[in-house]
């Protein structure tokens, strides 16, 4: 039996990307799609490689009250559109809010799908964690869990593929300006800060008030690393050692030897973690790639979605990653 | 049940691509894999994504003598290396060969699988078409087989990404030389020719010989688009129309009233097809893309493979394109 | 002594470029520019690497009311916009228009500048030739002019990095929409098409009524590529002839013997033209290659200046191409 | 009057760009080119876009011995192989070493232009720096002289264009595997790392004991962008105005206040400075652009050979950054 499914933010990447996951869940049917650049076009015009099956599906107009039942709701809002959008949505219907207007808000648990599982089962409402905080906060939570860092002094340099910047900035992220260029953007200020403090704190139970975070925009489509400098006095394998505990049974987790880079996880729902520690210059680097549209956003919603609804968690996540 | 499946020349690219299909295929298990570049290596260390219980097979050096019990055997052999790499295969191993040794060759089946499924179901030796040919021909077959525009008087400027020219091909086609250049190449005098020309004929009853092909590499790493110019007095609507019936059922074609852009199809089996005519001028023109990979390699090969084992043959190809 | 020169539509990569060339030039000083989105910034804000004797000065609104005393004005706005905004300019400053609506107009020389250079100096109102038709008509030139091939049977396969669709399409040209993908658009009724059948015709004194041409977008930041596929029985080296005689002398071509890529003329106002022919097809293919913002837009655009101002008109233009 | 000019390591990126400059250079003449791959062909056939006045100039096997008189010699030699080179050329012949195996060695200066030029200046022989220590230490060095940051406790997150590997590694960099892909290697053990510590301590008169360098792949050509997270009390205003005191007068340093962007600098000599402090956290980010090919390595060598010929050391080095 499928399960309804609706999607808000359609013309979004995040959007289109929880349709082409959506599209082949083997649980989920797609009756719904909204979207405020393409209502009113076929879903097939939009995305000309959409399923045959869902190419006829019209995009609505965001509009509660005219929304049909669903099971499930996926929501892929720009920054503070969806506090508002889905305030009068149905309790009966089971939310992930790809957008950030959720995350640590009272009601809604907060989807670190691989290292909180049992606090997003059978909820109803979940804040999908944000692009840079996967990547960031998979790599830091084993480290965090075994005391082998410190919580107040770690420096996140962090890199972004440019759709992570989303559709809307079309104009700022025109190609021949964004092409053959590295940015560093947000210096110190960045939305996703307090998100990964609080998560910080929360793994570690100390203070994470010396947090920098420095994301970079690098001139590619899709793909998050985050490199992080942290002080500690673990060897590189006692950091292995402990993230291979920490997701000890966890499908979407690899953790390598080598350095990760990003393609490794394109069109997956993959997270790779690696570390590099010198104890003598009490250093710990740990690092964290993920896809932005994937574990980084869709991927990981899908999972909360298996998730809050009684679903084995890798329910239509298993395709390996697209390579080259 | 699930089918024994080997893949020969896994460290290239279309091997590569066959191996993540075969991972996502409900009736194939990989059991064997061989590799020039790659031979003793895990799976895993090649590919860091890929499905964590393929992780541990160790790839081989190809020896026809040592392979065991198989189904089904995907080959991606540079050209030249194929024929006698294949020859000692026993029998009841099914073969589908990527690579370029065996089309039109006594024996072999033509994979063009959208065109002549019936020609390939019950056989068990299949050559796969090339990327620029499974591209070409797909938007040509509907155009010749109504006899909309002449067999002879075709000229092919065709654009791929950069895996289509191999992964051996990396002193030639490193980063530096290749990115933010398009070059011609191979003018008049490409290895796909023979092969085009003779399924024009074939489709056409007449000659192909006054075929122009014109290859271009374009940076981007995957993706094929075809631009036909062919003398006809047919209308757009004529040749949409004949294509839509031509295609009428098949799952992997789409008939597009907008010119098809690469990344409609990237990761995906399919294949769009659109025409602009100008009957005043005596003129076609058709347009063909496919993901050089998908189409134009591994999910054909996987199509192919699903009619000679008697599966519906969308079995393992659902996934949507990969957006953005 | 230097003269003085004033850019127009500085907002834009045509502008952008001629500010570069200007500042490079030793007879020529930029006192004044004018742009719609940057007016009121300074050249340095808009250009963080402008020389620093530039950086101080102040962007314009345009209006020729107030423009300062000039000896050139470089004009490169949108289509449409410039035949209004450069009516009221003094006759005594000389205009080279980057932009579309001079060309093949009334009193405005067509700035064809390797080919017709004797129709240009002397002049004082140049209108600078489109990026495809400067790549298209140089190839084409010297087979028109000896009678190697028909003008009225010429198929035009053109290629254009991002930038040649300008800035102002930033929305439709997003970087995640565009990289990684391949977009023929256009077809058949591209704005460039008028200009380039005129130039065939008056280049061969034929009809070119059987011209087609069909634009792709490449992702890539810079070049053009233009394939030219044409009916006449000339050999290669006939047609390598053809070109080295005809330019002979001429500073900025290039007639090359293999296909010449795109990446060749980055940054210069090179342009660079091949063929392959096979007599027994009747077939002759020209390919022309230029960067669309130098010989396709500014550096052809300061040419024109230097000709019309009686300087050499290599003055300011040596700089070889940027590789890689 | 000009210089006798030579160049070893034409085949490669860097001798390539120096190539390019010395070729604009108004007091160098280019009379002799060494290349391992390429030995035996014309410089024209190696750069199609090269002037044509160099076109014919036969490019030679490395040989002390055969060498011609020159004023100037460029080498651009793989590590390892620069010492064993260069130790037979004559004493009178001054010589720049773009390659690694002189910097830091008795009897060279080190060649960090805009920071010391006055011990460059009268000196026969240069090691020129590597491209991170370029964008690093250049926007470090007025940090470490005032004091405003502990010189041992110093973070670098680098960034690099492709090719900044260099093209004896296309069989690792191929465009496929690099294209989309962003890379972490050679983390704490660089090759560059042992020149850093030595400037930092010099600049500093500390030790720089604690230093971290974690180099990153980004998948672009040109353009090396360093983010270092430096402990100190500084504010922001106080680092740029340190910059902008230290720089004062200097032609190729830009003090910017926003971040700079790799592309603000591709194909000149500039680097760009910029600085975000926090007091409160004890934290100062310095940030470094350059072309890894212009002040990361050519366009270095140039100053560097200006200083040591007594020119004004922007000769042949005022063009201004390629954008877009």
């Amino acid at each position: 039996m499928s399960l309804r499914v609706g999607i808000v933010g359609i013309s979004g990447f995040g959007g289109g990307e929880a349709m082409r996951l959506v599209a082949g869940h083997p649980s989920f049917e797609l009756v719904y799609a909204a979207g405020e650049g393409s209502a009113g076009s076929r879903l097939g015009d939009r995305f000309p490689g959409a399923p045959a099956t869902l190419a006829e599906l019209v995009i609505q107009k965001w509009d509660p009250v005219t929304l049909p039942k669903l099971d499930v709701l996926f929501a892929s809002l720009p920054t503070g559109a969806s506090a508002e959008a889905l305030a009068r949505v149905p309790k009966e219907v089971k939310i992930v809010d790809i957008g950030g207007d959720h995350r640590y808000v009272e009601g809604w648990a907060y989807g670190l799908a691989d290292v909180w599982p049992d606090r997003i089962e059978g909820r109803t409402r979940v804040a999908n964690p944000g692009c840079f905080p996967a990547a960031t906060l998979t790599a830091l939570a084993p480290l965090l869990a075994d005391n082998l860092i410190e919580p107040g002094n770690i420096v996140i340099d962090a890199k972004t593929g440019i759709s992570g910047a989303g559709r809307g900035g079309g104009g700022t992220f025109g190609y021949a300006d964004s092409n053959e260029n590295l940015v560093p953007y947000g210096l110190l200020k960045h939305v996703h800060m307090p998100e990964m403090a609080t998560t910080i704190e929360r793994l570690s139970g100390g203070s994470a008030a010396g947090l920098v975070f420095a994301p970079h925009l690098v001139p590619m489509t899709r793909g998050v690393l985050a490199t992080m400098y942290c002080r500690g006095r673990a060897t590189t394998e006692q950091c292995l050692d402990a993230a291979r505990r920490f997701y000890a049974g966890r499908a979407f987790i690899r953790v390598t030897d080598r350095p990760p880079q990003t393609k490794w996880a394109t069109g997956s729902n993959l997270a790779f973690v690696s570390y590099a520690a010198d104890p003598e210059r009490n250093l710990v680097i740990a690092m964290g790639v993920v896809d932005n549209l994937g574990k980084g956003a869709a991927g990981q919603a899908v999972q909360n979605a298996n998730l809050i609804c009684g679903l084995p968690e890798t329910t239509g996540l298993e395709g390996a990653p697209v390579w080259p």
